[in-house]
């Protein structure tokens, strides 16, 4: 098993902004995707949409506001279903810091080299919606290769 | 042993290119840090610095042009030294793609969620550098977090 694992500050003390783009459909289309549905409580599912190359469904495992989140991926491409997606967050000496891991991947295949850097992109898209009110989500995310 | 790996893809068929940014003082200081310097023949040591923070100095392992180039990390801070770097470069469907890895971490702390974060920023850099001749090194560079 291999994970893909992201660290990022936000300036300042914003652990109930960083919590509310991971867990409402307005904070999320705001960094990730546009396309994004379903419910964000324990137990339900978000349907993250990247037209026209399909998506992910994520179960929400654990919500804890402004500490932590952790979904499961129940479907997708063959390598995320299973994997884990969790965000600490934590505030310190001004600046709010968020570890990321997207955990349990079978292989490091390249498609995993793709989805980490593909992973940070979207992490400075996060950083950039809370400090600034402008991420780059789908479709206007950044482009890493091609592959997107 | 945990590993830090990204994707990128650089357009055009630019494998030379790429090559010469991660083999030349001129080219790694195109996207990586302004303050580089050392040889970068195999059995070479290159030396990366940011000040005032310190830096790295990496051997180089293997140079093979346009495909492959290896570093091992001979002196830097504790969590590197030992780690490998590698790099391979491919050319396919009019796109350079960079598989990158930094890999033999001992433990996965969160100095390296940190670097993981920081290294796609590099790869960022490293294709912006090659594509447009722009790329963003240190002391220019991306600012991840308060670890900078």
């Amino acid at each position: 098993m291999v994970d893909i694992l992201h660290r990022i500050g936000v300036k300042g003390s914003a652990s109930a902004e960083v919590f509310a783009a991971l867990t409402t459909t307005e904070g999320l289309a705001g960094w990730w995707t546009r396309d994004v549905s379903g419910g964000s409580g324990v137990g339900e599912v978000v349907a993250f949409r990247f037209p026209p190359v399909g998506g992910f469904d994520m179960r929400v495992l654990e919500s804890e506001p402004g500490r932590r989140v952790v979904w499961e991926v129940v479907d997708g491409p063959p390598e995320w279903v299973g994997t884990r997606v969790s965000w600490d967050v934590r505030e310190s000496d001004g600046w709010t810091v968020v570890l990321f891991a997207h955990s349990g991947w079978a292989e490091p295949v390249e498609f995993m080299h793709h989805c980490s850097t593909k992973w940070a992109t979207f992490l400075m898209s996060l950083k950039g919606f809370v400090e600034s009110g402008t991420g780059a989500p789908a479709p206007g995310d950044v482009v890493v290769s091609d592959w997107h």
